[in-house]
């Protein structure tokens, strides 16, 4: 299939690589506007309290003060992008009080001349706060009728949904298994801290604001319903990203609407940046979820009934719960063909930090529940779990029963039969009664995740393709590169529909004055429904540019195809011209034309089409130490065609080792709504030399909807990996751990539970 | 006609208004980039030389010197767009050699951290010169075979054109006048000096420049051929500009390319920025013409022929000397209906400074001689100058005979009834014979000017129309706005056309990357040729955005309306949408569309209209002190449709006011090729205190092929200002100065002369 693609498939360098490596590229806090002022926040130390008065007396006569602003103006945009579909929804995305409801929820901001002096005068403002009784745990959220986080109380979104018949199903069953699962609060860490903004609000009204959104359009829209504004008159322009993982997905929590503010007050364009402490305390994390799932199995392995009990602890706001609640169901339980489901998610308010989208947005904690439960049930059988997927997962043909869509492709089979193969999972177990201290075990997991939100959210995809006079190539498009490499991907496809070379074909960066409205990064869609949109864009420029050519030519367009830059006769290819000689007459020589040909494309993607893994880990754990060190893992994934195989081997790699981190050392502690490891010395993301070998597979079961027949790939490759490890702790040491982290404390103390019963 | 507009036809106020009275508008000496170096030119001392040697030791060795390049390895842009449309031509563009042409040629640049460095540092530079034998007189150019300026000689460019039989209508002529007429070497003096720019060359290669070029396509494919780019990858970013009438009609001479190559050598932005002595010296000027014009009439005052003869300085580089000199004969000759012309022109290089561009290109000079000789033969005759005029100029229905074209609009008639009347023409001259030293004349005179390049030269215009969630509206344009106002006139006709308010609508500022093809800002072609590309790609969105609102009001696209954002049934207005209402349900409400309308266009303007003027205006010399004070101006321009009635006004103002300084204050002055005035003390450009009464009159005589009936006035303003003073001058005091400026040392020459041939 590969071969007849010239830019398609190959491992071409990306767009934005040497810009980065020589440190040419501009991320936000390089940013540097002329008499740019510094912006700081005060943050709360309370858990919850109410603010009773802000006094900025002392702030204000220290020199250098500029400009100050408090929540008591400012609306908190605390929904997501489904709220922006009627304007009652809209108004819960804008919530005006003055209570603070987490340690570090911002109150005030303060805007000076630098940011010494910014921070100075930050700390030099008075807040008088009324404490109120704090709800640390979600089941205390749950009970506690005294105490109200937000007015219409704890509860965020309660959501119930059942299939078939659950009672029954679990009668059929030879077999009910029956755990709870807890997961941890993780934080996206990337290495760029979240919330850098330039917010420059000119005398005529018009706002700019550089910032590294993952949803440029989006926030466009909420900034300027935050702030009353059309949507023209708010310009966002997105620059390099260092890294995001859905900690980006629309406005940051104190961050753009009060930096637009102060920009307001002080008639001066306004740069905040957090510092890493900040990024940790007061940005976006994964919602930790304690999951009662309860499964019913034939003695073949047929699954017969499941139910699910969420309870997701969504912290002090709630921006993308029902989002992230709804992928627990739909990717998540739906992974599976079991016909009788019942599903119960409660997400409450606590006073702790806020919770958002995150990689895999609510699949990694399900996942981890079900693919855990898949193992325990598969041992309980005496059956290979890989054959114990197999025989229950959805796949090609049938049907989605949240979205009522059929899937068109599915790799899953061939992604097993490879990754067990480079795994060695057939030898599987001989090391693991291996004697001493280290103990091994293998461990494996599958999961199904969807690309994009089309039918879910409004998601829209739009491209330009412009060329120019000597046949260079301009990609117009808001699609928001953090980092994966999909301005790449999108100028790989626009190339090879177009047919011109790699080399040829530039990528904007997005702007909202200029590019077209884009759903933003999320949901792995990118290469999927930007890719759509490029594909189409770049054909409506090759049919203007083939209608040129065949008057030029003396030929009809249909016997004209394009490869790398040429436009020739398929049955003649001695008949040809290149672009750029052609563009250059249209466009210069003959000036009764002199017309640019613009390619567009707007609209959503026709599907939002699962993609398929599979994760293989060996694990060493240490059972003196209770250290676990994952010595191997093999990671094959289903992305339908591959547009760039080195930005997915990248994708698969970094997904696996921050599904390591997820598993063994990611995760906010706090103590008192206090999050005490707020830096990257005491918040463990994995290095190079912390994980072991991987290997990353790439398998293409072509997507029909998609562009080549991609599909997405980039938060997947996270999902699968803590259950993987857990089995393989299991499968070292025999005891089952359900809580995520797995630190040593926890295994040393499974362990001794584990000695002591059997003693008992 | 005006009432049923909405938008166009009104003064609104422009969209950068506020923003550059507030100073938050960001020139290009605004411009800062983080890291950013400071380049500074070595220009030459000599008026020709061959630079020997060039030893940057010294220099070298300067803390903070960063880079230098020079001529040897540099091409010199110094072709115009003409050029561009064959490859064998467009190598004429670039000059590569080692000889200066003129004092202030640029030999080498250097960049180092911060002005005074590079500046120092362009100091020490040791250049050793052969000088050549230097040519500063047109004359000698043309006679001298012993120096040439360019290898292939010192002619330029030479032209004749024949229309008629010259011979037979100088036969049929009652009486003949023949005269020399001289202009000067006029400087565009912006407020903001020519000449800054910000290069910026990533390491992956790719070139930003942020310069205020009035042509920033054209720019951009200059600069990616002077330096082996593809055209994408040079993005040329216009910042707001403060004037340019011409003078940055292209790459700056010495700037762009010295920039971009000291960028890509010291691997970091470097900025560039002329001081005013600089622009004066460094940078384009008008074309200085010698004309010989010879002309035969009826007694009754019908022109049988004429008989042109220029001479044109180019100076040291010719740039837009072959349109200029295209023009003198387009729009100045062929303004009169005469059948029998004779026109021949040579341009020759010297050494002074080069010309290119200047408001009103070639027109000014020929319109100069012309409309002086009119007034003689009017005088001559006892006729009344504006009967003669309208006795003879080419009007409506006629055929252009350079570009065949018919006449399709023609205010003149109307443009001198108005004038006429607001001036008082009927009782003029009743003061001129008033007794003591001061004395008062009137005078006139008319032109035509071409609207754009359409057919003479690539000349295209594109736009894009988005339309936002909530009904705003983004016009993208690379059309670039000096101060004009064209950016809020094409706003308003994008606005019109769509039918939504004009605060709903924004305008992009030109950047190559995202902004579509246009041929730039010249020839008063914005309004005109931008506008056509806006109005076509709003009523390609209109077309659109009627589709999806005849499917929601269940009515036919044919039976719908938009005014004021609202979408209604003409038959029945109470069935209606807002655009904005209808956009949100299509881009967000409606999640299986998703859509973003954007409208496109892009293409030629069908034709080159012209536009007429006519100017009155009344002086009072000072036959004592020589001096001429201008008390009274009345211009009349036939703009087709008025777009926005406040710009235009802007604009007579201006051209007027830049006229009187053409006429009798601006010129540069050289001794040896050395500009003596190079600032503001010394080139007098007028201020409001230095000019009497100036009354603008609009007319409107409907373009059919332009955007509602407009066409262009941009440049035409200035076009006879110069002759009608002359006249006026004449009027006063007896003499006919046809040598520009009229100083008040000629005025006193002159009036000594008289009275020597009277005493005599």
């Amino acid at each position: 299939m590969n071969d007849h693609f010239s830019v398609v498939g190959k491992k071409v360098a990306r767009i934005d690589a040497i810009d980065k490596v020589t440190g040419g590229a501009k991320y936000a806090p390089d940013l540097n506007i002329r008499g740019m002022l510094c912006g700081a926040l005060v943050r709360s130390p309370h858990p919850h309290a109410k603010v009773v008065s802000i006094d900025a007396t002392r702030a204000r006569s220290l020199p250098g003060f500029r400009a100050m602003v408090t929540i008591e103006e400012l609306p908190r945009v605390v929904g997501y992008w489904f709220l922006l579909r009627s304007e009652k929804k809209e108004k819960d995305m804008f919530l005006r009080d003055n209570v603070v409801r987490f340690i570090g929820d911002p109150v005030a901001a303060v805007a000076a001349e630098d940011e010494e002096t910014a921070l100075r005068a930050a700390s030099m403002i008075e807040v008088t706060y009324e404490p109120l009784p704090s709800i640390l745990d979600p089941y205390d959220a749950l009970e506690r009728k005294d105490v109200k986080i937000h007015e219409k109380g704890n509860t965020a979104f309660h959501v119930t949904k059942h299939f078939g018949n659950v009672e029954q199903g679990f009668k059929k069953a030879d077999h009910v298994v029956e755990n709870r699962f807890v997961t941890s609060k993780q934080k996206h860490a990337p290495l760029e801290p979240i919330g850098t903004c330039i917010a420059d609000y000119d005398a005529a009204g018009k706002l700019t604001v550089h910032t590294s959104t993952q949803l440029p359009n989006w926030s466009q829209i909420y900034l300027a319903r935050a702030l009353g504004l059309p949507n023209n008159k708010v310009r966002i322009i997105k620059p390099y990203t260092g890294g995001a993982f859905g900690g980006r997905c629309g406005l940051i929590h104190g961050l753009e609407v009060m930096c637009s503010c102060l920009s307001r007050k002080a008639g001066k364009p306004v740069r905040m940046s957090f510092s890493r402490s900040e990024d940790f305390i007061g940005t976006e994390t994964r919602h930790p979820m304690t999951i009662d799932i309860k499964t019913g199995v034939t003695k073949e392995g047929i699954l017969t009934a499941i139910s699910i009990k969420i309870l997701a602890n969504v912290g002090a706001y709630s921006t993308h719960t029902v989002g992230v609640l709804a992928d627990c169901l739909s990717t998540g339980v739906g992974l599976y063909r079991c016909g009788n489901v019942s599903f119960d998610a409660t997400a409450v308010y606590t006073n702790q930090s806020l919770t958002g989208a995150f990689r895999g947005y609510g699949n990694p904690q399900l996942n981890f529940a079900q693919e855990s439960q898949m193992d325990i049930i598969a041992r309980d059988l005496g059956m290979d779990p890989v054959e114990l997927r197999l025989k229950n997962y959805r796949g090609l043909g049938e049907i989605d029963p949240i979205f009522v869509d059929e899937i068109r492709s599915d790799g899953l089979r061939e992604c097993l039969s490879k990754a067990t193969e480079a795994f060695g999972w057939k030898g599987r177990g001989s090391k693991r009664r291996a004697e001493g201290a280290k103990k091994k075990g293998v461990g494996m997991a599958i999961m199904l995740h969807g690309t994009g939100a089309a039918g879910a959210l409004p998601d829209p995809a739009s491209a330009t393709v412009m060329i120019s006079s000597d046949g260079s190539v301009q990609l117009v498009t808001a699609a928001s590169d953090e980092g994966q490499g999909n301005r790449t991907a999108l100028a790989q496809i626009a190339a090879e529909e177009l047919g011109v070379r790699f080399d040829q074909i530039s990528v904007s960066m997005p702007d909202t004055d200029v590019t077209p409205l884009d759903g933003g990064t999320h949901g792995s869609r990118q290469t999927y429904a930007g890719g759509l949109a490029a594909k189409q864009a770049a054909a409506d420029a090759k049919r203007k540019l083939l209608a040129f050519a065949a008057k030029q030519l003396g030929t009809s367009e249909d016997d004209l195809g394009i490869k790398e830059g040429v436009i020739f006769n398929v049955g003649n290819p001695s008949v040809c011209v290149k672009i750029g000689d052609l563009m250059r007459r249209v466009q210069i020589g003959d000036m009764s034309i002199c017309q640019q040909i613009i390619g567009i494309s707007s609209g959503v993607a026709p599907a939002m089409p699962g993609y398929y893994g599979a994760t293989f880990v060996e694990v060493e754990v240490d059972t003196e130490t209770g250290e676990v060190r994952v010595g191997k893992l093999v990671g094959a994934f289903d992305v339908g065609k591959a547009i760039n195989p080195a930005n997915i081997e990248g994708q698969i790699t970094g997904g696996a080792v921050m599904g390591i981190g997820w598993a063994l050392t990611e995760e906010l502690l706090l103590s008192e709504g206090r999050i005490l490891n707020d830096s990257f010395r005491d918040y463990r993301i994995l290095r190079a030399c912390d994980v072991g070998e991987l290997i990353p597979i790439i398998v293409e079961s072509h997507e029909p909807t998609g562009p080549f027949g991609a599909k997405g790939v980039g938060e997947g490759t996270m999902v699968g990996v803590a259950p993987a490890i857990a089995s393989a702790i299991y499968d070292a040491i025999g005891v089952r751990m359900k809580e995520l982290c797995i630190t040593p404390e926890k295994i040393l103390e499974a362990l001794d539970r584990e000695r002591g019963a059997k003693n008992s």
